[in-house]
């Protein structure tokens, strides 16, 4: 079966908006043993749009379409469908309800845009949506299923969840597609490679090897994307299971997970409180920590000290500390955590301070200089990173590798 | 002039990666009067690649390609773009230098794997990457230009920046295509609509209109794709400047701007110095203060107060209030901005607490109800925000809101 996806509006090709649907949608159905063969971003043009439906039906079994829905007239979406579909528009009751139902008790007033919005092919069922007025639509037309959605992201989100995949999941789908993905933290993807040859070098070649390396870690993906069979999954499960006991704590986690989510389940093991003392990452650590939810469970704040006068009053670094070793120093961020511990009454913390950028730098600290550490009142780790001089990769880098640096310090130092 | 993107890598396929380097891209060229027109992802797959490759080489002029460049087996790019072009793949002496000057002075061994690295398309002219290992390409073909970069986001920006931006700046491109954007907060697209429609009823035909709605703001596109004139740019401009002058300070700003970004340049105007207290947005609100180069010039700091203990002792909330009216109250924002304001010495502070979800919803204050308030130790505006079940859009939303708040406080409070 082959999947595609075609997301419409001009806003992502500028690059005004990023694409996060393609991957949520990419995600969404991979339970389903479902994967998607074929991506297209294309401005909401007539020309493009009917050619790229041409070019997305031929190739394909299943079709996501997101965007251009909505009430505006930059909303083409549905015209498009019906013209490529050789249907008419109809006005839908059901979707005129639903923007009732929605605007009446917070007085909304409805008007023609409205009217307009309800015009929907006639040989479309319509996909419940909560989240917004554009309901969505499902067309089934030989045999190839065409589901439009939404371009906001919780709308696109809710009609998949509540009528797409519930819809998928009712007819037989063979799993032609099966992928494990190991996160690796610490080494290169070259390294990664070299150690695992002798584990992975004689596997069946329909085992492909994927290396995904990002900030302080590599993600290591084995697919099987035809002829899957029970052995083949046993034998790549048994690569996963092998490579994992090579990089024993080095491994953060597998498949769809994250750093900051692993680490949150064993400090909630372990019935630790973390915190964080930050300056230049300015709360993207605190951020990457409360993003999971359930995190209050081990989470009990942090301070954000981004001028010297809070290090001092929040955190306890002594003035001497920062006059004779900077406020980027090994030293500083030592007092750091030890003085969020104090203060904030925590089991561990990490702290970070440096130059960001992508100004501000010194000969002695130049922009990329930035100090971070973990640890208790006690015993604190510590690591000088130099990094780039572009801000939202530094403050990026500098968070995830806190993280790592707090998840060895636990590695060495809790039981 | 047509132009594509090529983003190549089962990872955005399967969802694990969102595709950032696309939005990037249309970003950095938008200045030379370049648009994207068409944007494919594919997995890494030889026939989904040489298939690509014809489709793009057929509907384009310039043509950009990510990942698929680096030192392991499932990085195929360079073979299959010397398959399609009919040239074979030569050892780079200045690929392996590069490599080299990397390696040595951080006593990185140089593999097999690294050797493989340096083998290119013989047509290609290489491009500096000072991020990482793998170059970027260039190949001049029957008048097209296709230049591939590593998937890594900051190497890909690197090339762009100092290779690719300079080379297409030195060859006469027509400006065929501009647009100016306008973010306006507070207003549905709907509202927009209904309200502009006087101004640009009459419009010239060839200027199109765009609405890319988000979180509490909206973003307004006029843009001219062909026949660009500049009467027609002037016409364009002055509907942009009536459009600003219908919403005035409702306006956020211009073109590739954010509300954190504007929002900065008001407190550096001013003098004024902002800081936060986050109870359920974990220091998101501050991330995005920090995001902004220098914002340390009116970013003072952030106390993120998960539990009530830390709200009572770092931002003064008395135990009588969270007794009486919840942490999740109006009253309970009320007082973390007057206390952080106090004890960080602010101008101006912003507060939040509420329930970000999917669990923890009360009777009284269900999953989605969030206060926040902006003002200081005398004047302080809050609002009250029932948003909806999914933890991430809540933390984003309400991140966004306490912004626009602040903002509001501003224009109403502040000379």
């Amino acid at each position: 079966m082959k999947v595609s996806i075609i997301t419409i509006g001009d806003e992502i090709l500028i690059g005004q908006v990023i694409d996060s649907n393609s991957a949520k949608i990419g995600q969404m159905v991979q339970d389903l043993g479902i994967r998607i063969n074929h991506k297209w971003s294309i401005s909401d043009n007539r020309e493009e749009m009917l050619y790229t439906f041409d070019q997305a039906n031929q190739k394909s079994d299943i079709i996501f379409v997101t965007g251009g829905l909505g009430p505006t007239e930059d909303d083409i979406t549905k015209e498009i469908l019906a013209e490529f579909f050789q249907t008419k528009l109809v006005f839908s009751d059901q979707s005129f309800e639903h923007i009732k139902a929605l605007f009446l008790p917070r007085n909304i007033k409805i008007t023609d845009r409205h009217h307009r919005q309800c015009m929907i092919p006639e040989n479309a069922r319509l996909l419940d949506n909560q989240m917004g007025t554009a309901l969505g639509l499902h067309i089934e037309s030989d045999g190839k299923h065409w589901f439009a959605m939404p371009g906001v992201p919780y709308e696109m989100e809710y009609i998949m969840k509540h009528e797409v995949i519930p819809y998928l999941q009712s007819f037989e789908i063979t799993k032609e597609s099966y992928h494990r993905t190991i996160h690796i933290m610490g080494v290169s993807e070259t390294q990664i490679a070299d150690r695992i040859a002798p584990i992975i070098g004689k596997r069946n070649n329909l085992i492909q090897i994927a290396y995904l390396p990002s900030l302080g870690n590599v993600r290591l993906r084995l697919t099987v994307d035809e002829n899957l069979t029970e052995e083949i999954k046993r034998e790549l499960e048994d690569y996963i299971f092998q490579i994992g006991q090579v990089y024993g704590t080095a491994v953060i986690g597998y498949d769809y997970t994250s750093l900051e989510y692993e680490l949150g389940t064993i400090l909630k093991s372990k019935g630790m409180m973390i915190g964080t003392a930050e300056s230049c990452t300015g709360g993207y650590v605190s951020h990457l920590l409360t993003s999971i939810p359930g995190s209050s469970a081990y989470f009990k704040g942090a301070i954000i000290a981004y001028t010297n006068e809070m290090k001092m009053q929040f955190c306890n670094v002594a003035l001497e500390t920062l006059m004779k070793f900077t406020a980027v120093s090994e030293e500083t961020v030592i007092e750091m955590v030890k003085g969020s511990c104090d203060k904030l009454k925590l089991d561990i913390a990490i702290a970070v301070s440096g130059i960001a950028g992508p100004d501000g730098g010194t000969a002695e600290a130049p922009v990329g200089t930035i100090w971070i550490a973990a640890g208790n009142t006690s015993i604190v780790k510590t690591r000088k990173l130099q990094l780039s001089k572009d801000r939202k990769r530094n403050i990026e880098a500098a968070a995830y590798y806190s993280l790592i640096l707090a998840w060895e310090w636990i590695s060495e130092h809790s039981s």
